[in-house]
C-alpha cells in the first residue's frame, strides 16, 4: 500500500547548477516529472554567462520517491546537485511556535508594572477574589494540549518527544484558526492515574484542556474523571472532533442521498477512541443501526472478549467487516489502509456513504470506487470531502472559552456538528462537497456560536 | 511603615474635563502636587470652546495615596473626573503574554508540511533518534517557570492562581532579556513529592525549569531532586538567582572599601530560599566568616530548632540580630521590612556595606542611613544599586540551554556572578554604581557566555 498522490508533506527544494545554455532547465523537468514528481516554484538564484543556479521545489509521494527524483536529476549529465533540503524538517528547525509579550518592556515603569512590585497588587487581587483570575491573566484565552505520546497520528507509541511536533502543531492551529493561546504538555507516563493527577495540578493556568492521542482504553478514563474533577471543559479531540465532523458531514450526505439518519444502517470499522465516540454521538443525534467493528469483526453481543465502551455496542449480528458492510447505507472508517476491498463497497446497499477516514492512507483508495459510491469522504487534503478535525476543535474551545464554560457536553458537539453542516448551501450541496474548507474563516466563528448556545442551553456557561 | 517614594506600581490615569479657560490645568496639577502624587504625561484628548478633555498619569505610593489623589481632584470646583484607570490593572487585563506561530498557515500545503501527514516524518525522526527533539521542537529555547504560589513575591502563599501574572511577568522577562520561550506552570499542589512528580512528568516539553516562589524549607528538596531526577537544567531563582546578582553587588562593593571577601565578617538576615543560598554561594567564593540570622536571631550551633540547612551555617556565637550586626564588615537582608534601625547600621565596623533587600520595603530605608554606610544597595528601581535577579536569571538559562547543560552548578553560579561584576568597569565603580542596569544589553549575553565556559569546565555541556 503506498501514497498515491505526491503532496508538499514530501517537498523537496533541490538547488542545482545547469549550463547556462538553452534547454537544460528543460531536461531537468522532464526528468522530475518522468518520476512523477510535482513541480513546484522554480527560482532564478544566480546567472553567470557560463552558468545558472537554480532552486527548483518539487512535491513527492513518499520518502522513497524524494530519493528517487533527486537521483534522477544527478543522473542528468553536466547537471550538478549543490543542495537537497527536505522543506517539512526545515519548517520545524528550531519549533513551530513562540511565547511572545503582549506588551514591550522598556524602562523602570514598564518593569515596575508588570512585574514587581506592581504586579504584587494583580496577585493579591486574585487570591482575594479567584474569578478575576479570568480577568487579570491568560488563562481565559489558554488551552493546554496534553498528550501521553501513545498514538500519535496513525504512528502508534511515540512518546511524548515523538509526539511535541505534532502538539507545536495543534498549537499553531488554535491560534490560526480562533486566536488561542495553546500549550503543548507531553506527558513522561502513561500511567492513567499520573496522567489525571498531573493534569489536575496543572490546570490552574488554562481556561480548557484538549486531550491528545491518548491511547484506548486509557483515554476514556482518563478524559471521564478530567471532565469530573476538573471545572474547566476538557476535550479529547481524537474522540470528539472526529465525531462532530464525520456526523457534519453525514448530515449532508444523507440530504443528498435523501436517506434518514434514523433508518439508516451505518457500519463503522475501527473501535478506538474516534470510532466509539462517532456511534455515541451518531446515536444521540438519532441514528438507530449502528454495527461496530474492530479488528477481529462486528462487535457482537456473542463476542466475550469487549470492554465496557465497545459492550456500549454490541449488537446481535456477527461476521466479518465484509459481513457488516454487505447491505450497509454508510460505510466509516477510522481504522487502517487498505482494509476495504471494491467488493465490499458494491455489496453496500443503493447510494452508499464511503468516509474512509484512516491516516494518512485510506481504507479504500477513492480511484477504486468512484462510480460505485453515492459520496466518497476521506481525511485527506487532496481529495475532496475532507473530514478534518480542525474544522471543529478551534470554535468548540473558543465556544467554550468565551461563556466560560465549565464543560463540554454532547449537546455541545451535537450543535457545532449542525452548525459545521449548514454552512454548505443547498445549492452548493454536492457529492465533491459535503463539508466547509478548513480555510472558510465563518466555520470556527459559527461553531463557536453554536457551542456557546448549547452550554447557555445546558446551564453550563458561567460568563 | 509605608512606602515613601511615588512609583509607577501604582500609576494612575485619571480623565477629566476641565473649562476651557487659562489656568484651570494649573489648578489640577497643583492639587496633585499638594497631595504628594508625581505627574507624568498630559494628553489633550479633545478641546471644544467651552471645555477641554484631559488624560493624567499620575504615580502615587499606595493603594491609599491613590484614593487621595483622585478625591484631591474631585475636589476641585468645575473639574469634572471622567474617569480613573489604575494603569497596573490595566496592563494585566487578559495576561501578558501569548503563544504565537513561528510560520503562518495560509494553504493545504502549509497545512501539510506544518501538520498532518507532514509532521508524522519529523515525530518519527524524533522517536528514532531522541536528541533530534532539540533540532526539530521548541525544547531548546524554551523553559518551564514552575510555581506552587506558597511564597509569591513577599506576599505569602497566594496559590497557583494568585501567582500566575508573576510568573507571566517572569516570562516577559526571560523574552525581552534573553529571547527565551517561557510558560507558567502554576500548580494545584504544594505536597513535595507531588510537585517533584509533576514537575518530572511535564519535562519533555522544556530545555529547563525555572522553580520560582516555593517557600523554603519545601523548596531545597525539589531542587535536590529535580536536579537528580532531570537531565535538564534546574534552577531556584529565588535561592540562585539572588545569591549571584548578590554576590556579583558583594563583589563590587569590597573593591570599594579595599577589604578581601575572606577577611569579612557577613551578617545576613532571613534563612529562607535566597538567605540560605546566598550563604552557601559567599562561602563558596571564599567567605569565612557568615552569621546567619532567623526571625529568632543568630543561628548558633546551641540552638535547637534548625533545619539541616540552617545547621549548615550554625556558628558559636549567639544572640539578636542587633548582635550579629554589632562590628560586622556586611549586611545583607533578605528578610522583612523595617526590621533594621539606623543604630545598628551605626554599630556596624567601619565602612559597612549593607544590602537591604527585602522587597518591596527594605530592612531599613536607604535615607535614613545615608551618611552611615560605604555602600548602600536595595531591591528597588527607585534607589541607586538595585539586586535584581533579572541580571541574572535569563542569561543563566540563556547559557545552559545554548550548550544544553545537563545541570547547573555552582561554578556556574559564581561566574556569572563574576561577569556581571565584570560589567561595571573600574572608572565607573561607585558607592551608587556596584551594579549594572537590568537594561544594559551586555548583562544577559556577558552571563551566558560565563555560564557556558562554566558548563564546558564542568564537563557537563552536550553540544
Amino acid at each position: 500500500m503506498t501514497d498515491l498522490t505526491p503532496n508538499s508533506s514530501y517537498s523537496l527544494k533541490i538547488r542545482l547548477e545547469l549550463p547556462n545554455r538553452a534547454g537544460t532547465l528543460a531536461t531537468v523537468t522532464q526528468a522530475i516529472a518522468s518520476v512523477g514528481g510535482n513541480l513546484g516554484e522554480i527560482n532564478l538564484v544566480e546567472r553567470t554567462h557560463r552558468i545558472t543556479i537554480r532552486e527548483i521545489t518539487v512535491d513527492a509521494a513518499s520518502t522513497e520517491h524524494n530519493e528517487k527524483i533527486v537521483q534522477a536529476v544527478k543522473a542528468l549529465p553536466d547537471i550538478k546537485v549543490l543542495e537537497v533540503y527536505d522543506q517539512t524538517f526545515n519548517l520545524h528547525r528550531r519549533g513551530k511556535i513562540s511565547v511572545e509579550s503582549r506588551i514591550e518592556i522598556r524602562n523602570q515603569a514598564d518593569l515596575a508594572m508588570a512585574y514587581t512590585p506592581g504586579v504584587g497588587r494583580v496577585s493579591k487581587a486574585i487570591a482575594d477574589e479567584p474569578e478575576e483570575i479570568y480577568n487579570l491573566t491568560i488563562k481565559q484565552n489558554t488551552v493546554a494540549i496534553v498528550t501521553d505520546g501513545s498514538a500519535v497520528l496513525g504512528l502508534g507509541n511515540l512518546g511524548p518527544g515523538g509526539a511535541l511536533p505534532v502538539m507545536e502543531g495543534k498549537a499553531m492551529l488554535f491560534k490560526a484558526f480562533a486566536g488561542l493561546d495553546a500549550f503543548p504538555i507531553c506527558l513522561a507516563t502513561q500511567d492513567t492515574e499520573e496522567i489525571i493527577q498531573t493534569v489536575k495540578n496543572i490546570a490552574p493556568v488554562f481556561g480548557g484542556v484538549n486531550l491528545e492521542d491518548i491511547s484506548a482504553p486509557r483515554c476514556f478514563e482518563i478524559e471521564r474523571r478530567l471532565r469530573q474533577e476538573l471545572d474547566i471543559p476538557v476535550f479529547h479531540d481524537d474522540q470528539h472532533g472526529t465525531a462532530i465532523v464525520t456526523q457534519a458531514a453525514l448530515y449532508n450526505a444523507l440530504k443528498l442521498v435523501k436517506k434518514p439518519l434514523e433508518g439508516v444502517r451505518i457500519a463503522i470499522n475501527g473501535a478506538g477512541a474516534a470510532g466509539v465516540a462517532i456511534a455515541r454521538l451518531l446515536r444521540k443525534a438519532g441514528a438507530n443501526t449502528i454495527w461496530l467493528c474492530d479488528s477481529r469483526g462486528i462487535i457482537s453481543t456473542q463476542r466475550l472478549d469487549l470492554t465496557a465502551e465497545k459492550l456500549e455496542f454490541a449488537v446481535e449480528a456477527s461476521g466479518t467487516l465484509a459481513d457488516a458492510l454487505a447491505g450497509a447505507d454508510v460505510f466509516i472508517g477510522v481504522s487502517v489502509p487498505g482494509v476495504v476491498t471494491p467488493d465490499m463497497i458494491r455489496s453496500m446497499a443503493a447510494d452508499p456513504i464511503v468516509m474512509a477516514m484512516a491516516n494518512p492512507i485510506p481504507e479504500i483508495q477513492p480511484e477504486l470506487v468512484k462510480d460505485d459510491v453515492a459520496v466518497m469522504a476521506t481525511g485527506r487534503s487532496d481529495y475532496p470531502n475532507q473530514i478534518n478535525n480542525v474544522l471543529a476543535f478551534p470554535g468548540v474551545f473558543r465556544g467554550a472559552l468565551d461563556c466560560r464554560a465549565s464543560d463540554i457536553t454532547s449537546k455541545m458537539y451535537l450543535e457545532a456538528a449542525s452548525a459545521i453542516a449548514s454552512l454548505v448551501a443547498p445549492h452548493e450541496l454536492h457529492r465533491e462537497h459535503i463539508i466547509p474548507s478548513v480555510f472558510d474563516p465563518r466555520v470556527s466563528v459559527a461553531v463557536a456560536a453554536a457551542v456557546q448556545q448549547a452550554a447557555r442551553a445546558d446551564g453550563i456557561a458561567r460568563a
